[in-house]
């Protein structure tokens, strides 16, 4: 049996699961970052034990945000988790639940999970479109994270170098355009309620974020030509109001070739994935093949 | 020992070399490709038999421009080589030199051939800077060719959606920023000139090759970042004059943690690796272990 833990900025889920990722029980708490880690990491490994109840843990993997060091020991800072800096998730998490624990980048273990959940491919790609547009990249059934351990960086992709200031600094990366954040601000309302909505600054906005995800999606075809890319996040729950133009986008942008051996397809797992992910990713580190 | 083959619009190259890349002869002939793809065939296999010699030949392996089908086995259509249409190089050769032959993209072979010639390294990408911009991407050693065969198309990353138009039809591709033709209709001069000169429409020429392929190589690392990334072709040849305004454009475009863990350099093997990585690559699919 697994656990797996996904720490967001605002919740914390976390579940038990077998090797294949099938899930016996899951719960969510709130994270109450400005508690500060200790008390934050305390709560997640209680809730851990009392998720597990009698069955034996083999391993538990915990997905968080913000950049890693290359070894995955320690989270250097979390814009979602005020005032954690420096922060040895897995060592402590280790020491209070007594089982081997692997860290990850959020996005990636939601890619991790999600990818199980669709027929295996050589290429997996998932976009969590959230407050942010995160990215993770699944090659040969492995989690993919480069020679820095920041591949899938999916949301700085440049769309277009003329396009709009992003939170890290540079000009029109993906996440200026296609967060929930871009897209509310362009709409003047809640990002939800912009893919309902019918006026025109709202219809602009969802036809903005289209574009640039489509784009950044043309893109990765252009390099990397994945079987599968999968689109998550709360964004994702806008179904085929954002499905639709996106695949229309990149259609518009890659060779025939391409095209015909591309899916784009919406999140199967939601909420799920980046916990089982996790789960799934600590098994597959603890036991290497 | 192996056969390798690089077919171009204006020059055919081929060597012998063995398992491990080291180069035995090597010779180049015209490629005379409006006399038809029989003739030119016929004399690759004259190039190859004569290079051999009488050492016994274990693969072939031919690279070659223009989109293939999945399964590599015909050039659909080659916009350098006039009049060639759904021609099966692979099954001719097979025939006439009477030995395994394998095709692959002309970049692609490159980025194999380059690849062996730097230590091993996880991920891999190859940027062919001559008449287009090719690329090719090896990771853990193997050429990824992603879902279509049509993988590490570089040069047809959008990097400027309101840039110049490409002769695919879009958009700001990098090909239609970075590629030989593209500097030397801005510069207004050969591009190898433009390189060399101080006249202001050349440098700027130069600057906006050197932008766009920064901006396309920081949204490779973001997506996938490769250890080691080469820039090959005859605009390489351009030395520090292309790699440094290179590197201070990609400096500029991604996060410190992925700037430490990046290498951008010159193509060591220039002209050979075409052949030697498509004598490689055939070696490899030859013998899959």
């Amino acid at each position: 049996m697994l656990l797996g833990i996904d720490l967001g900025g605002t919740n914390i889920k976390a579940g038990i699961c077998d090797a294949r990722g099938r899930v016996l029980a899951s719960d969510s708490i709130p994270t109450e970052a400005h508690r500060g880690p200790a008390d934050t990491l305390r709560r997640m490994a209680e809730l851990g034990r009392r998720l597990a109840g009698r069955r034996r843990i083999g391993a538990c993997g915990v997905g968080v945000p913000g950049p890693l060091d290359l070894a995955r020991t320690r989270i250097y800072v979390a814009p979602n988790l005020e005032g954690w800096k420096d922060v040895r998730v897995p060592a402590v998490l280790r020491r209070l639940l007594g089982v081997p624990v692997v860290m990850e980048n959020d996005a990636n273990c939601a890619a991790v999970g999600e990818s199980r959940a669709w027929p295996p491919c050589d290429g997996f790609a998932l976009y969590t479109l959230g407050t942010g547009v995160g990215g993770g990249i699944v090659l040969n059934g492995e989690l993919w994270v480069g020679a820095s351990g920041a591949a899938g960086e999916l949301g700085h992709m440049t769309v277009d170098p003329h396009g709009p200031r992003c939170g890290c600094g540079r000009c029109g990366c993906l996440e200026a355009f296609a967060s929930a954040t871009a897209v509310a601000r362009a709409a003047g309302r809640p990002a939800h309620e912009a893919f309902r909505s019918r006026d025109p600054k709202s219809r602009a906005a969802v036809a903005r974020a289209a574009w640039a995800l489509g784009a950044g999606i043309a893109n990765l075809i252009h390099v990397f030509h994945p079987d599968l890319v999968v689109l998550a996040g709360g964004m994702a729950r806008a179904g085929r109001a954002i499905l639709d133009p996106v695949r229309a986008e990149v259609r518009r942008r890659v060779f025939a070739v391409q095209l015909a051996k591309i899916r784009i397809e919406l999140s199967r797992l939601g909420d799920d994935a980046g916990w089982t992910g996790a789960a799934l990713w600590a098994a597959r580190k603890h036991r290497p093949h």
